[in-house]
């Protein structure tokens, strides 16, 4: 299939609202302001039998008022009425379409007949469908979005999601939008999945310039062949991160109830998944916190991790853990160790993990400063994670150190974490991550993010077949 | 061994801060300023060569000047005079001590022999010592701490800590006081435990009716067989959690040099502890958010939870999580069934996990209130986690109906998650809190934590051997 196929759906140069709302709240309201809030550029048709205007556009009384060769249209009206609604469109020469409304097959049985009613209209006219029961598609590049769920402007990255539910587009982007920094490129929510399904997503964001790398969450693959054929070839280039919803038998019950999918075997999908590299995750707060490194930090080169902390348990506890992801603590240089002995009072003997009494002895700034410019140096170390400990008492330091050196080490990933007054940990967020460097709330998760990364690496570098 | 033998640590009358210090931010003065914080009513005697007046009390120039029959001493003075302070307050007739410094076995061979020599002082005495290296030791019930970290007032409940780090008393208590709302009753740093060790803080807690669960991070357990007989009684009576530190290799190393201890072999001391009826956890997040959620929820008759969300994915990726975690997901009740549908659009078969449609089609505050009233109400349910999507333009309900379903249901655990606008999940926290709900910011934590909460239950109803 030849590249730009979903131009209309990603860059549309037009776009018409079908069932328009002058309702605030309503969904055919709120995608209108959505559109207008992240500064879509193209031309915006409204459709509304009742005609005027809406949030100073001109509103079109029917679709049959529409101009002809309108690149995508969104139908946002009850289930019932979206069969006819598509095939008038058709006869406007729209072949490209976002069918918002729920109550398809994922509801009953009329549903289904009303879904059915759907394929046969994509097939008899070769038109290509997002949804339905899907809350929309993001494009950050173009400026456009489909979504209905109240966002606000989107911010632009290099990071793209496909998502079987409405929840990863509306509350979730909230989340990201609001308590995160983090920026995305294309967000595809497929819906009941009648025409556009996981496979061609994926084929898309493969050769899609501006996607770095792909979050999956999915609760059923539609065409595993074809899904595992071109994911085998785009996780060597870029990295593919999945959460598969309905891993166990009482999530595939709620899956049915959800998208009306019936989950394939759990282990089969398991071993699917390995051999087309991409990396499988199980909590949906990883699929987040990966986003949100994917978008900041470059990939590790390997697993190799150093950290430091001015807390001899913290150490443990953490090494521990990085054994348990998979991750390894090398040993350093004796150049990096000579300089953290230096910094260090004398009857600590210095190794990694990085315990960093400079950050008590000799001030935090110039602790963590100096432990993490040693480590960042080392050849054998891929990714450095310095536990922030942030009390006023004892001094919060500025933080454009931390800026310094990721600037000074591009190559490296820094990922920070904290212990302490949260009031200084949120300060340090919000200084930090519109710079680009992400936080992490709780100290597992910078090590559960790396070993992810770590896994995508490997993924990437796999030997071939 | 009979009950309040460690009186003098958890209710002393009369304390003395030997190496009281006039220098804010300095152990000896923090140690000061904490004490007067949390409204000690005992008699405090600081003892400094130079006399004079600190933080409006009177300074004794030398031990020899302090009154008999003091029931606590605490040292907080550089290793190397640790021994000689610890000698002269013996012939003042003190039998119990804290000794704050570090530089001890931990450090290096010097450390090592000051070490010794404090362990030959201990059993020619007959005195009792915490630490050295303890970061101290805090009762709240009592309104006394011997910690120099700066905390301010710590808050009184019933939650009790055994740490072997500084840290748990330091910075993780700070965080614990800023950024979370529950409260603890004893904390014990153990320090180098040359004499005072987890086996009989653990019997202290055992009997201590201000301690109704045990948090224990320990890196060593020095008298196992001693630590098992008490464990097992306990075990039956309260919930005890512990976090092993060093369960690796690299872990281990890192302990080695932490607190002098060597771990034992990990395999054989996870059966230890399973067969003790202590619950093992991994992460220290969860030695956080199992502190909290047990100082404010009671414990669940079982595993059976539900939980609800206006999300279909949400549910699904719970319900697989609720199953690698052991939590079941029971059938309900018809009675919930037929309330659950009463308030639910016609085409959704309701079931559990809790599809809230009725947050989405009749308000926000209806649909949370009436859908967890009726699983709280199902006796196939022992507790219940709802998913909160808030947002400005869905509406933010106000909290209070959470409260009064908790004073309703006050023998079942509801434990509160988010997704959505990152403010209205603040504001709720801070409404809830204060009023002894717990929440949790990710949305498998409060899974995480039912599952440690309901493998306690177990522990405690597990039959004799």
């Amino acid at each position: 299939m030849m590249k730009g196929k979903f131009s209309a759906f990603f860059e549309p140069d037009s776009v018409a609202i079908i069932g328009a709302s002058y309702t605030p709240g309503k969904p055919g309201h709120e995608v209108i302001r959505n559109i207008l809030a992240n500064g879509y550029k193209g031309k915006l048709y409204l459709v509304n039998p009742k005609g005027r205007e809406l949030l100073g556009l001109p509103v079109q009384p029917s679709i049959a008022s529409l101009p002809e060769g309108i690149d995508l249209a969104i139908i946002i009206l009850p289930a019932k009425e979206t069969p006819q609604a598509l095939r008038k469109c058709t006869e406007k020469g729209i072949k490209h379409f976002v069918l918002s409304a729920g109550g398809f097959a994922e509801v009953d049985e009329y549903g289904a007949q009303i879904q059915q009613e759907l394929i046969d209209i994509i097939h008899k006219k070769k038109i290509r469908v997002l949804g339905p029961n899907t809350s929309g598609h993001t494009s950050t590049p173009h400026q456009f979005t489909s979504t209905f769920f109240p966002l606000g402007k989107i911010r632009r990255g290099k990071v793209s999601y496909i998502a079987q539910t409405g929840n990863f587009a509306t509350h979730t982007m909230k989340y990201i939008l609001t308590a995160e920094h983090f920026v995305v490129s294309r967000v595809i929510g497929l819906g009941n999945k009648i025409d556009i399904e996981e496979s061609e997503a994926l084929e898309y964001l493969a050769d899609d310039p501006e996607t770095s790398a792909i979050i999956m969450y999915l609760e059923s693959i539609k065409r595993p062949r074809r899904f595992l054929e071109i994911a085998r070839k785009v996780t060597r280039l870029k990295p593919v991160v999945m959460l598969k919803g309905g891993s166990t038998e009482a999530g595939k019950n709620a899956a049915v109830a959800h998208t009306a999918a019936m989950a394939a075997e759990d282990r089969i999908v398991d071993g699917m998944l390995r051999q087309a590299g991409i990396v499988r995750i199980w909590d949906y707060t990883h699929l987040i916190l990966t986003g949100k490194a994917l978008s900041m930090v470059p990939l590790p080169k390997g697993n190799r991790v150093s950290f430091l902390a001015p807390s001899g348990a913290m150490l443990v506890v953490l090494a521990d853990l990085c054994i348990r992801l998979g991750l390894e603590i090398p040993e350093l240089e004796p150049e990096t160790l000579r300089r953290l002995q230096e910094i260090s009072p004398p009857f600590i003997r210095m190794r990694n993990p990085v315990d960093i009494w400079a950050a008590a002895s000799r001030g935090i700034e110039f602790g963590y400063r100096e432990g993490m410019e040693a480590v960042l140096k080392d050849p054998n170390i891929d990714a450095v994670v310095p536990v922030l400990m942030l009390t006023k008492d004892i001094g919060v330091p500025p933080f454009e150190f931390i800026i310094e050196l990721v600037k000074k080490f591009p190559e490296k990933p820094i990922l920070i974490t904290f212990s302490g007054d949260r009031q200084y940990m949120e300060e340090c967020k919000e200084f930090v991550e519109p710079l680009g460097v992400p936080t992490f709330p709780e100290i597992e998760q910078p090590f559960e993010v790396l070993s992810i990364l770590s896994r995508c690496v490997r993924a990437m570098n796999r030997p071939s077949l």
